[in-house]
Formats: C-alpha cells, structure tokens, sequence
C-alpha cells in the first residue's frame, strides 16, 4: 500500500463517525437519513457507471468511478451494521480468490 | 479490522498473482481473458444485485453481494494497471470522507 | 410500424397469456414463479447490458440488449398487473415527450 | 390498449422530432448532444431505479420508473437509428414470447 492512502479500514471509520452527524453538514448522514432505498439507489448507479468507466477505458474515470462506488458500498454497510473485515472474510471465500481451486473447479 | 481476515491489498495481491493462470483452472484468468466488456457487465450486473439486496435488508445477503461486487471491481483493477490505494486516495477526497467540510459545503 | 412486426400490447398479451403456463415448459411462467426479487434482478442487469451496448455502439447488440430488456420489463408489469397503456400515459408527460416546454422549462 | 394512450410508436416519433431542437429547450435535445455515454448511463440508472420500484412493490412507482426507463431506452434507439418496430421483432424471439418452444426447450 503507498504510504500515505488511508486504508479501507480507516475510511469506514471516518463514515462510521459521520452517521450521526448532522444531515445538513455531512453528505453521509444526509445519505442514511435519507434511507436505505436511497442508498441502494447509488450503490447501483454508482455500479453503472464504474461499469461504463470500465468499458470506456479511461484509466482516471475508472478510478473515480470505482472510488465513488466504493464510498456509498461503505454507506451501505454502515447503515446495516456490517464491518469490513466481514466482508473481507466472506470475499476471501469467492472464486478467483479462494486458494481450494479443487473445491470449486475453478479458483 | 478482525484477526484473521485479509486486507483488500492481500485479496487484490491474490487476484493479480491469478491474472496470467490458466483460464481452465482460475475463474480470475477466464474473467481477463474474456476481456473488459465481460468485466465491466459483471461489475454492473453485481451493483445491481447488491443494492437490491441493500433495499431488501437481509444482512448476511448484502454481505454476500458486496463480496461479489468488490471482487469484481477489484478484477477491474486488476485489468486496468490500477491498485487499491490510487483508489483508497481518491476515495478519501469524496465528499462524506473529506475533513474539509468548508470546501464542499457537505463533507 | 413496419408490417409483421407485433406491437407492444401484442407482445404483453403473450406474456401474460403464460403467466400460468407450466414453468419448466415457459420462460414466463419460471420468472414469474421465481418471484419479484428475480424478476427485479433481470431488469436491472439488462439494463447494464443495454447501457453497456449503448456506449459500446453495436447497432445489432443495442437492439439484441433493448429487446432483453423490454421483454423483462414486461414480466414485471404482468407481475404487478400494470398494462403497458398505463405506461405510455405516463411515457407521455416525461420530459422530452411532453409537448407542454413551457410547464417545466424542457419539454 | 386503452383509448387515449398514445403507442410506443408515436411517443418514438415525438421524441425523433425533438433531436435537433435546442438543447436549452428540449430535454431529448439535450440528451442527445450531450453523448452516448450520457445516454447509456441514463438507461443503466433508470434500470437500476426500476428494478428497485419491482422489488419494493408500489404499483405507481413502477409505472414511473418504467416511464422513465423507456423514455431513455427510445432516446436511445434514435440517436442509434433504430426503430421500435425493429426491437419488436427481435423481442418476438425471445424466449418466454416466441411460440415455437420446442426450439429452445423453454418458449
């Protein structure tokens, strides 16, 4: 990791901190005021357009696409509870990752 | 973060370390091999599914989903030249991460 | 209309003519079977896909992706019992449809 | 079809004579300068907010994202000079439409 960029862990707690913030300062807890339709709303635009970045191939908009999508994924699991180091644990599991290739058939 | 579940920078080292594998035996190498369109739909395709699952609520179902789609984006990564923390230090400048609330009127 | 080709209330009235067919026989009736979260899912992902052909710009594929995706949002308006004239009302007061520029500034 | 709804057809031709409108006026004007990539991200969001409005249930919020989608969907099919009429027919074969199900094991 470059020294300097805050990790995933670290940018969860900088949103954890904003939950109750107030709506008219923080966009964060304007999101979760909002509800959780509105954040899956932008977990699935933002999905979109990381998707089209993708295809498009500009290597900059790929990565502001991705960082947008990252941030409402992090608002989403701020709102439900969930920590990353779960999800973590459960993408460890996924193929393409999980080291048990015979498991699976494909890694 | 929980002892015992990696980083998003161990998972992605993972997924890199697959990239040149045999498509017939890693589900990483087949996703690059099919190319960037393929990638790009499943990012979009996942982002949809987890914010669905995000409006249904059912907690351990949007942990499967954003496993699913951080696996995805990170295989976007992976294709793209791009590593977690250019994405990490973007990620810190968006708005509901950003100290500097002043800048944006909404932090 | 180009002769041959059914219209819109044609192709519905299909639909929803299967709706009680036997799954393992009709697609329809499968879908509908499965259930709204499903049905949701393909409307959501084809979407990506027709956005995706969108931008990559295949004539054949955006009207391959656009046929997809009406056929899905169909399933979802039988499911819900939404007629597609309900539809194209609404279609009809969209910004960009409207002939009433005045009222909201863009028709 | 209930009398007083227009069809796809005529809404298609409405939103064909509004492409070389001024953009300051016309809202499919607009849309249509600003690019593909505007209007490819339109169809993903609209799908993304109509597979939402499907899953939560409420019948005149999937009328309107259904609207919705549509309307870009057709925007769409002009800027790539495809007609509905087109779409049509490639939708009749799809499955869970086409009559023949003996071909593709499901209709």
């Amino acid at each position: 990791m470059a020294s300097g960029s805050k990790t995933l862990e670290e940018l969860f707690a900088v949103i954890e901190s904003r939950k109750n913030a107030d709506p008219a300062v923080s966009y964060t807890a304007k999101l979760i005021r909002d509800g959780r339709l509105k954040i899956a709303k932008k977990v699935g635009e933002e999905g979109v357009e990381a998707a089209l970045a993708g295809l498009k191939g500009e290597r900059s908009e790929i990565v502001g696409e991705s960082a947008d999508l990252l941030y409402h994924l992090l608002v989403l699991w701020a709102d439900a509870g969930i920590t990353p180091s779960e999800v973590m644990a459960e993408l460890e599991q996924r193929k393409g990752v999980s080291g048990y290739a015979h498991k699976a058939k494909r890694d």
